[in-house]
């Protein structure tokens, strides 16, 4: 896949998107839903959050795509998370994991699991979480010892064998977020630059990543998709910062980017392509 | 009620929520609690959020009103609602209720089919719950077909009987909203306009203005308090839309000129008044 | 301890949290997370949520202070903080208590009844709060009449008694929030002024207070701990204040404030110091 081809396909992507309006449903922690839901908006999609069975089960066969998140688990999504799964199997619908917390308590931990027999469509998270849902998976084991590395240009490369194990196996994509950014297919790898350092002083706004790639797997392929939600927020970001010089007001001027930025600055952005040995 | 009797209980209503500071304590969805918190709070009100059925019959004994916004059920919702339900009738404490997710999932149902014995003093929703709402009361099969419609003028229109049915049913009022919204009694339809096209790009616009309607129901009776919010928030975002291009910066300067507004000011909003024929 | 001690303190917390970047996990309100851990975020610190027992538990292992904040309880509570409770003194993990909504509803007595046996080591509250939690404990019962006024100077004046007597039991630090703000040790009454009239119309400016003296609490023993984040808080929201003249707009000028200031000029705020008699 060129280059060329990839801005072409980030910026239809950004643009169907605005003119589709699609549903992108959560399971998502409640203590960011606020900002997923209203970057879901900004970028032109429709969000609703739930915790439900049965809404897991109906989400998965009227929605285009959906969004979990397990970061703030509930005993009842002991319930709702298999059904769920089971559901978006069923009726063949994408979705974005987020896998935050991954090691932290055991229902977290059983759920994961579960998911291995549910490949998400596109999984989207730093580094460590990558690196430890392919080892959760049994899918590498040689990369345990680098798990609870900060972010880093370093952790994404030492999360590149995984982020391709993983997409690989789900037949999906992978996204990995820190300074320079990863998106793979398992057979392309592409790094996104931009961003802004206030992107981890404020909360969630790995979450509001993934329910906007949410919104892009409604209406894109899953390659197009994580890398259209990474550039737009790299792009968004880098923009927004030059206007702030503290997190709250970086987070107002972010939302306002990821609305106002024209779909061809977007695939602007830069990128660095290689293709898998 | 003449235009100008509805204008200066508006007056009233806002300034009255101002002075008393009345606290409207709601049952509502995870995803918007902020933004309803911070709504009721700019219009003089006072906020408190819950889920146990003991705080429900509590909150219904010693506060003005509630608000119950089911968007996001969890399974205690169904001990928590009923029991609210009847504390709020045994002690004729005035309610707000969001229809909203109606037709969705079946506790929701069972929820709303229940409270039809115990019926809401205000109603405020979109055009589709509306409709929804009467038809899952058994009180107007006619409008079935026109239930999935997106908020317009002419689907405001399309809810117009079943919101007078509603009304009559409840003794009380219900506020549709759309483009041009509606508020009625049963006997006197009052249209308003203003607002904002932002409204619809940021999450929780429809449960901050049923949760700032419950504060004006504090303080007035229910075809003033619904007729006051809809009107303060018209208002207040229509002036904010000058402010700003884009959603989140429109959020804040929404918030904060619901603080600010003159009570004249939201008085003089553009009312278009129907008698029931 | 001189007010000069007291103010190199203060200095060298506020520098130490954005140095250190602790984690201070809380258990709190679903209204209110999005703020508390901006806010915890804004200062240096780092946040996470969370509900299960055992997360309870392994937070209470590995992370420097806990925040437990008892807003909004759902049913699991019931075993979420016994458990977490039981971990913190196993670990000895200092944690802050924020005792809002107390003598509301069964389960927030029983947990609270609880923790007498579990003592914070920060406790952060209104006034009411304060001398309602002493008497809950059966620690001061000559100021029961006192217990639903509003916030204001007297009011905390007239929780000065059980403040003192709650840090003497707990063996750690108590901090009133008021127009006046007081923080005790039960030795040493320290007064800081300053903050803003908008921190009581935006929702969560208290539970955002208790967060972020939990990042304190991770770098810093008791009495500064508390102290230091009282006085930010004020520093912050006086500087906030010149910048708007509406909450939502104070809302983000706050967190930026918390993020921006200096750490000299927080210690110089406003303090006032009197000795137990």
């Amino acid at each position: 896949m060129t280059e060329k081809i990839l801005r072409t396909k980030i910026q239809e992507t950004v643009e169907k998107a605005r003119a589709a309006n699609p549903l992108a449903p959560s399971i998502t922690n409640t203590v960011t839903q606020d900002f997923v839901a209203n970057a879901q908006l900004a970028v032109g999609g429709s969000a609703a959050m739930f915790y439900l069975p049965d809404e897991g089960e109906t989400m998965s066969q009227i929605a285009p795509a959906l969004y979990l998140n397990l970061g703030t688990l509930m005993p009842f999504y002991a319930e709702t998370i298999p059904r769920t799964l089971r559901a978006l199997k069923k009726f063949s619908t994408p979705f974005v994991l987020d896998p935050v917390g991954i090691g932290f308590g055991e229902l977290r931990t059983e759920l994961f699991l579960q998911m291995k027999n549910f490949p998400p469509t596109i999984i989207r998270g730093n580094a460590s979480e990558i690196i430890a849902l392919a080892k959760l998976w049994g899918l590498n084991d040689s990369e345990t010892g680098k798990v609870r590395g900060v972010d880093s240009t370093d952790t994404v490369n030492a999360a590149k064998n995984s982020a391709a194990i993983l997409a690989k196996f789900t037949g999906g994509a992978v996204a990995v977020s820190g300074v320079e950014d990863l998106i793979t297919d398992g057979e392309i790898f592409i790094y996104s630059t931009g961003g802004s350092a206030f992107l981890s002083k404020i909360t969630g706004s790995g979450c509001a990543l993934g329910g906007v790639t949410a919104i892009y797997a409604a209406v894109a392929e899953p390659l197009t998709a994580a890398l259209t939600g990474t550039v737009i927020f790299n792009c968004a970001a880098a923009c927004a910062e030059k206007l702030t010089d503290a997190p709250a007001s970086f987070k107002v001027k972010f939302l306002d980017e990821l609305y106002k930025i024209d779909a061809a600055e977007v695939a602007e952005n830069p990128l660095r392509i290689e293709a898998a040995k």
